[in-house]
């Protein structure tokens, strides 16, 4: 396998947003960054199986969109450990292994499916070709993923367009490719904007993981608690406020992880402008489509694996909550930045969403 | 020593509340509870000296109104070490203690300079009548803090009024005396609130501390990360926010814990009141005689002591913000509850402020 023969869309980003430190495959294995305890330690879960790659994605080894470039790695591996058996049994094995892995995690199946089924496809054209399988798969890995990052770069050109040089952004939680894609833009535009990171509880994402793509790219980060969000916008003059999201619905209603919604309140406050990045999914069509998924309350009684609370005390844990339309200034999709009110027009346009990651 | 000879108007709280955990003087040591690791670890600071257990105040063993019970133990100590001393040279010792636990924090020597020359006085009382100096002390530690609890015990009794039976009772930080006092008021009365308390970083008081009291006192307390308040009014249906403060201005401007001035942008679109308990503060006319302070930012980075962000992050650490009167619904005062716009009604009624806890 020779990665000098992609043209590969993560060049010059952050250590943790590179393919091949998300997941890789190497030599019949696949290690996985695991990304609940980088930055204070930089170790890779090393998978021997497809299973145990599926395993390793239930368990949140990796999270955001880095399941998708484990699931691809997992179709690697499985391509591996079948190579040696008939054309036949090598299509039924892998179409297996697409469906175990599609299913690591009940609330992402159908994404993952498109990435499973490309997976397969590409196999399945590498048999009958007589080509190596495994190859052919991470082809496929490499050609999925710049095509979403590519369309994620048109989403952090619009939204760096709203950014003063030299300009105070806020973010919340870590949205992966879409932080990586925008500090890249900002840098080879010589936009010098310095970044307030909260630091997202009870899983401190904010603080581990974006604020250490933000130095990884040579910016100014610096990371606050949860309750500091208001008074760094009223003492150190937030110009734009911005995050991904988990689900943008057509009604402009949005989900993302917890403390977006109190965040977006308290920049409407300040007249702070609310940018979330995505594209409206067609699978929620208002507020009342999502379920938000509360998780084991105890997580919260806890940070970085040291109990706070006494014995006794109930702990409460939302992943996410629901901004509505009049709190956000506009969704930055890859076609441009829309009001809320007005998403229908992204389908309109022949766009199709950014999680389209099957080419 | 008998504890049976005072009227104690700590009965009924919970442990961390009453006098001898917060702070006792007992056979030549003073013994004050660590704070900084309650309630992983009920431990108490031994110390030996009254130059001890100024630093012990100094080194943050106790926070909020500890620190008064504990320069009150502390002069009971300094009482006992010159008990063999010339009536003189007793009265010279332990003036001398009380300038020196009185600056253990450069923020509250006025304040600590009340408590300890009650203590003086007392100790001085007794040496002229030839009693004992240290249980004359203990005289007057349970004397001014009965005093001042009785202040907030009124405060408790207004603020209780307006929490509906079975109310749903957000809080923030740890108000010490007023959490205990609100919650036996509320036993008294057989008002079941249930308790929601962010868990206030970077310090983790609310889950530490507030959420161990409510616990202690048989409450259903439940506690949530700082980022989840908008959430929690959303869908747990908040009556009341309430917390105590660091400095309410006559202008009706409150310090309190960094966060605070969120929940209560977040109350204000909620509708859900905002009380603040406590005595306007003569020393403070306006929000600019409030100078917030900015601790070490690195402190932000860690969480329980174990470190959150990587190296080359800037961390950020404001002790304190400041809510505005407008989203004040009321300052919950010994005299009854007062707009915020209307605090020199305090003064004109002849109330002195809680702090005035010499007798």
């Amino acid at each position: 396998m020779s990665n000098g023969t992609c043209i590969r869309a993560d060049e010059g980003l952050a250590f943790m947003l590179r393919y091949e430190n998300i997941a890789r495959y190497e030599n019949g294995r696949v290690y996985i960054l695991d990304r609940r305890i980088y930055p204070a330690k930089t170790e890779f879960v090393e998978c021997r199986t497809h299973e145990e790659v599926t395993k390793a994605i239930t368990d949140m080894v990796t999270q955001s969109a880095g399941p998708f470039t484990a699931a691809a790695a997992g179709m690697q591996l499985a391509a591996y450990e079948c190579r040696d058996l008939s054309a036949i049994a090598q299509k039924a094995y892998l179409s297996k292994a697409a469906d175990t892995i599609s299913h690591a995690r009940p609330t992402t199946v159908g994404r993952m499916q498109l990435v499973t089924s490309g997976c397969l496809k590409a196999a399945e054209k590498a048999i009958d070709e007589g080509r190596d399988t495994v190859e052919a798969v991470y082809g496929q890995l490499i050609s999925a993923n710049n095509h979403r990052y590519g369309k994620i770069n048109k989403i952090a050109e619009f939204l760096v367009d709203r950014f003063p040089d030299g300009g105070h952004i806020m973010t919340q939680c870590f949205g992966e490719t879409i932080v990586g894609m925008m500090l890249k833009v900002c840098r080879e535009r010589g936009k010098d904007i310095k970044l307030f990171c909260p630091e997202t509880r009870p899983y401190f994402q904010g603080a581990r993981l974006t604020a250490t793509v933000a130095r990884d790219m040579g910016f100014d980060v610096t990371v606050i608690t949860d309750n500091m969000a208001a008074f760094v916008m009223e003492n150190e003059g937030i110009d734009v406020f911005t995050c991904a999201a988990d689900a943008i619905c057509l009604d402009g209603h949005v989900a993302n992880k917890v403390g977006t919604f109190q965040i977006a309140i308290v920049a409407k406050r300040f007249g702070v402008p609310v940018y979330i990045t995505g594209a409206p999914d067609k699978g929620h069509a208002t507020r009342d489509d999502i379920k938000i998924e509360m998780r084991d309350g105890d997580f919260t009684l806890q940070a970085m694996g040291v109990r706070t609370a006494a014995e006794g005390v109930k702990g409460y844990y939302p992943a996410f909550d629901i901004t509505p339309p009049e709190l956000i200034t506009g969704i930055v999709t890859d076609i441009g930045i829309l009001s809320p009110y007005e998403l229908n027009k992204y389908f309109e346009s022949g766009a199709s969403g950014e999680y389209d990651i099957v080419v």
